[in-house]
């Protein structure tokens, strides 16, 4: 399984965590609907209507989150490679099936890794992005503080499951 | 391995192609850039100058098409699912590593699949686009009547090497 990409701090976000879990655990949380929908949005600013995650490659991953008004967001992306209990690749710039999307706001590819550290697990969450200026907008946006919001309510979700 | 995409007759391009060749042939002509570089640009019209191909999920696919001033132009994009002799996917809308690409002309999704068929090979190459408009540009353009061009081009080839 192909681990071919290269960070670029000019173009990448990372995120790490050490979990104190399992990775059998971190991977249920992040791969099952039911999990998933608990932690990928910031409580304080909304919720996950609906999630559906096909996990093999050209799978889709869909993610509604509900608005005020009562309307969903949609989030429709794309499964690149799925390694159970180590890594996990979607992108937003594939809609399922591999097909070229259709996009208004800042594509990205989404790489999940977790690995055993002793009885707990590293887990880093690393996006992609075109540009720097894409980078830009979403740290000055807001988009990558609710990102880390997501994590921590990740890790506080695992911890949970414990 | 996912065959998780619908073909969509306002999407996608289809062309299909009986070789009197088996299916190993058909797969090296396809992968090994050597044999690329022979058929995938309409002789009438140019020749790819250099050609790259790392067969697996992540990889890079690059060829670079010798332009008449002696400028190369460049296409770059990634392998998506790699299954020997049965299957090859690839995409322009992402770069190698999978990082969400950059480009100026109409994306495409790519899928190359091959069958045996008695001592020959049944051969579909499917493209996948974003949009009935961007499907109509390549229609056009004059696009599609290179990659016909260029099949039949690759169909000569694969039984050259008999």
């Amino acid at each position: 399984m192909s681990k071919q990409f290269k960070f670029n701090p000019k173009l990448d976000l990372a995120i790490e965590r050490s979990i104190d879990a399992p990775v059998r655990l971190v991977w249920e949380a992040l791969t099952k609907p039911e999990h998933l929908k608990e932690w990928y949005m910031p409580k304080a600013w909304g919720r996950v209507s609906r999630a559906e995650l096909d996990l093999r490659p050209g799978g889709i991953i869909s993610i509604d989150i509900a608005g005020p008004d009562g309307k969903d967001s949609p989030n429709l992306g794309c499964v690149l490679e799925v390694v159970p209990m180590e890594r996990l690749v979607w992108t937003s710039m594939l809609f399922p099936g591999y097909r070229p999307a259709v996009f208004d706001d800042i594509p990205i590819t989404a790489i999940m890794t977790m690995e055993a550290v002793g009885k707990g697990t590293r887990y880093v969450l690393t996006a992609l992005h075109r540009t720097e200026s894409d980078f830009q907008t979403n740290k000055t946006s807001g988009f990558y503080e609710g990102t880390e919001i997501a994590v921590d309510q990740f890790v506080a979700h695992v911890i949970a499951m414990k």
